[in-house]
C-alpha cells in the first residue's frame, strides 16, 4: 500500500531521496557538485597562503554551502515520513554532521575542517550513476569482509599483544638513546616496524636492538601474509557465490535503501516500498 | 569419575578455572579487568613525565597488583588436582611470569618492565566472553598456519642465506661512507629493505649501491607474494573443510582447555572431565 | 580476400608489421636495440656530470634516433591501408609520442625528457620473440584484473574518502609544528602511512598524533587485504579456466594484433586478415 | 648395475655424498657446523672493533676454514665417478666459490667478504636433517613459482617501463631541489616509492610533486596485489594436487639429488642410482 501524501511532500521526496526521475537525478548531480566543491573550500582553507590571500571568499563560499545543506536537510526531515528514523540512519547523521561544524566554529575556531565529513556524502554517487553494478560489488566485499570479521578480531588481538610485548623488550634493549624513551613510545615503534611502515623517526642504534629489529621485521613479513590469507580465502568463495540482485528503491519511510527486488516492505521501519 | 574434593577446593575450582558459574564469570571480568590495569600501570611507570610526579602511587599500585596475582596464583596451585602439570602448561608458567618480575626488580632495577608479560593473561578473555565462536576461528588460524608451517620455515631459510649473500655485497659496494659499516650492519640494512619496511637510517649513497638496492627491492616485492601465497592456500582449504566444535570444560586436573565436545578425559594429564 | 597492393608496399608492410619472415624480424631486433638505446641516451642526458662532458655526442645520438624514428613512422603510415586507423590506435600514438618531444625541445628545453615514453615501444618485444605464451599469460593478468576492476574502483572510493577524513584529523591534532602545515599535506601523509611507504619526511611528534598514525596503521595493515584478496581470487578463477589461443597476425589495415585464432576479419577496422 | 670402485673411492663417496650411514651423517653434520662457523668468522671480520682486536685470530680461523673446504672439495672430485659433472653443478660451483676469495684476497684484498657464498652449502643441512618433508614442501613452492614465472616476467616487464616513465615525470616536476638530480636517481626513487619500501632519503617536497608521488603510491598498493594473487593461485592449485615423494639418493656419478623414487638413473648424467 503506498502512503497517502500531499502531492508537494511526495514531489519533493521523489526529487530528493529517489534518482530515477529526470528531475531526481539533476537534483543528486548538483549536489554531488556542491560536495565535491564545498570538500575543496575547506581544504584550500588550510593552506595558509591561499586562505592569507581569499580569506573573505572562501568564508563566504562555506556559509553558502552551509546554507544549502541546511536547507537540503530540512527538506529531507520535512518530505519523509518518518523523520526520526531518517535522521538516526547513517546517511541521516552524515547529513546533520555535514552542517554542523560550521556553526560550532563559531565557538570554537578550528572545528571547520571537521566539515571534511562531507566528503563521506559523496558516497551516494554510486545511486546517481545507476551503478547498481558497483554496489553489488560493494556488497560482495562487504560480506566478504564480516566473514573474516572473527578472524581478523583474533588477529588483531594478538598482533597487539605482540606490540606490547615487543615494544617494552626494546624499551629496555635500547633506552634513552636510541629514542625509546617509553614504553607508549616503543610500542609506536613497534607498529610503524610490524606493519612495514617504516617512517625511520625512531629506529634502533645499537647492535642488540637492530638484531630484535630484525626479528620484529622477519615477523611482520610473515604476519602481513595473515589478513590478506583471510580475506583472499573468502572473497574466493564470494566470488564463487555469485552476486546478488542489488535493488535501488529509497524506502519512502526512513530513506534507507538496499531491499532485496523482491521486498515489499522496508527491513528498517516496515513501511511499504 | 569425577574426582573427590573437598567442597571448598572443589569450589575455588569452579570460580578460578571455570567461566560457567556467575561466580566464576564474575571472578574472570575482575581478573582481566586487574591485569589490563596493571599493564597501564607497568606503561604509565616508564614514562618519565608522569612517573617523576606520580612515582608513589604506581609503585604502591604494582604492588598491589603483585600481592593479588600472587594470591591468585596460589589459589590455583591449591585448588587443582594436579598442581605440577598445571604450572608447567602454558598459562601456568605466564601466571608465575606476570608476578616475578617484581621481586626480582628488587634486586635488578628496570625488571619490572617485564610486568607486561602479563599481558599474555588476557588471551583468557576469549573463555570469559563466551566467545567459542572466535576460538573456534583461532583455532583454523592456527591450523592454517601449522599445515604451512615447513613451506614458511623453507621460505625463511632462503630469504636468510639471501640477507647473509646481499648484506655481504652491499658492504663491499658501499662501504663505510654510506653507513655500511660491517656485514652484520650491512644484513641489518638488507632485511630492512627485503621486509618493505625502509626506515632510511642506512641507504646507499652511490648510483652502484641504489642499483644493487633497486634490485634487492623488487626481490623483496616478490618474495613477499610467497608467504601471503602459502597461508591463502592453506586458509582456502581449511574454510573449505569447515570449523570444528569447540568445547569450553577446563580440565580439573590441569586446567588445560579446548578438548573436542565429545573427549571424556584429559588430553595432557588424563583426569576425567 | 587479401588486399591487393602494391608490391613495394605489401613488402614494407610486412617487414614493418609482421614477425614471421627473416626480415620482419632483423627488422623488429634493430629497432627494440634502437629504443633501448635512445631511452638510455635520454637517461645518460640528464646525469649532469655525463651530460657535461658529452654533450654534443648524446645531442647528437638523439637527433639520429629521432630521424630513424620519423623515417620508420613515415614507412608504417605509407604501408598500411588505412592510415589513419593505425595513428589513432595504441602503439600509433606511442609511435608519434617517441618522436615529438624532440622537436618540442627545440622550443621548450626539458621537453626532451618526456622522449622516455619510447620505452612503451618496446613492448613490441613480445611479439619479435615468439613469446606467444608470454602474451597469453599477459591476457590472463589482463582478464583477471578487469574483473576485478569494479570492485576494485569501489576500493579506492573508499580509500580516498579515508584519506580526506584521516588527513584532516592528523592536521587538527598535529598542526603546524609535526609538518602537518595544511589538510592536502596532511593527506599526502595518509596516503604515505596507509599504503605502508612511509618515507618519515611527515611523522607525527604528539602522543596523539602517534596514536592515530598507530590506528592508520593497523587500518592500512587490513586495507591492503584487500586489493590481494580481490585479484587473488578472479586470477584463481582466470587460471582455472584455462588460458585463451592468441594469434600472432597483425591487421594489415590498421596494424592492431591479438585476434583469436579463428578470427577472419580484424576486429577494429574490418580488413580480411 | 652398481658402478665399481676401489673400496676406498667407494667409501670416500658415502661418507661426503650420502647422509643415510652414520659416519657419512656425522660428517655432514660437522661439515655443516664448519660453514656456519667460517660465515660468522668473516661477518666478525667486517666489524672494526672486532677486527682490531682479534685480527691474527680470525686470519688464522678463516685460512683454517679454507684447507678444510680445499680438502674436502679434492676429495669430493676424486671419490665422484664424473669429476666435471660435479663440479659444473650447482653444488659444485659454489663449492668451489666457497673456497676461491681466501686466496684471490691475496691479491685482491676485501675479496674475502665474499666468502659469505659459503653460507649456501649450507643448504644442504634439510638432507642431512633428514627433513625429507622440507624437501618437497620447496618443490612445491618452486614448482609454483615456475609455473608463475611467465606472468611475473611480463608483470616485471610492466613494473619497469611504469619505472622509467614514473621515474622520468618525477625528474620533470621536482627537478635538483627535492633531490632528483638525474633520471637514473628519480628511477631509484619511484622504485622505493612502488615497491613500498620509503626510504625517504630522496622524497617530493613541491604539492604537484607529493600529488604525483600519492598517485604513484596508490598504483604501487594496487600492483603488489598482482605477484601476490599469481603465486597465492598456482600454490592453491599446487597444493590440491599434493606432494611428489621425495628421493634421497645422490647420484654417485655426479652428485646431483631430487631423483624421483623410481628413478633408476640419474636424471643429469645417466649413472645407474
Amino acid at each position: 500500500m503506498k502512503p497517502e501524501s500531499t502531492g508537494l511532500r511526495r514531489q519533493l521526496y521523489e526529487i530528493i531521496f529517489e534518482a530515477d526521475t529526470p528531475a531526481g537525478r539533476r537534483f543528486d548531480i548538483l549536489l554531488i557538485g556542491c560536495i565535491l566543491a564545498s570538500v575543496v573550500v575547506v581544504m584550500l582553507d588550510s593552506v595558509h597562503e591561499i586562505a592569507a590571500e581569499y580569506y573573505s571568499l572562501l568564508h563566504f563560499a562555506e556559509w553558502v554551502f552551509t546554507a544549502i545543506f541546511t536547507v537540503e536537510y530540512l527538506l529531507r526531515l520535512y518530505s519523509i515520513q518518518k523523520p526520526w528514523r531518517y535522521a538516526t540512519s547513517f546517511f541521516g547523521v552524515v547529513d546533520l554532521l555535514a552542517i554542523l561544524p560550521t556553526f560550532i566554529a563559531l565557538l570554537l575556531p578550528g572545528a571547520q575542517f571537521l566539515l571534511v565529513i562531507r566528503i563521506l556524502r559523496v558516497l551516494r554517487v554510486f545511486r546517481v550513476l545507476k551503478l547498481a553494478q558497483h554496489l553489488s560489488e560493494a556488497q560482495v566485499l562487504a560480506k566478504a569482509l564480516k566473514a573474516s570479521q572473527r578472524k581478523i578480531q583474533v588477529f588483531i588481538a594478538g598482533v597487539l599483544s605482540l606490540v606490547v610485548i615487543l615494544g617494552s623488550l626494546m624499551y629496555l634493549i635500547e633506552g634513552e638513546a636510541g629514542g625509546f624513551t617509553s614504553i607508549p613510545r616503543s610500542m609506536y615503534w613497534a607498529i610503524v616496524t610490524l606493519t612495514t611502515v617504516g617512517y625511520g623517526d625512531i629506529s634502533p642504534k645499537t647492535p642488540w636492538g637492530q638484531a630484535l629489529a630484525s626479528v620484529v621485521m622477519i615477523l611482520g613479513y610473515a604476519i602481513i601474509a595473515v589478513p590478506t590469507g583471510i580475506v583472499s580465502a573468502e572473497l574466493s568463495q564470494a566470488t564463487l557465490r555469485g552476486r546478488p540482485p542489488v535493488d535501488q528503491r529509497a524506502c519512502p519511510g526512513c530513506g534507507v535503501e538496499g531491499h532485496g527486488s523482491e521486498a515489499k516492505f522496508c527491513q528498517r521501519c516496515g513501511t511499504a516500498l
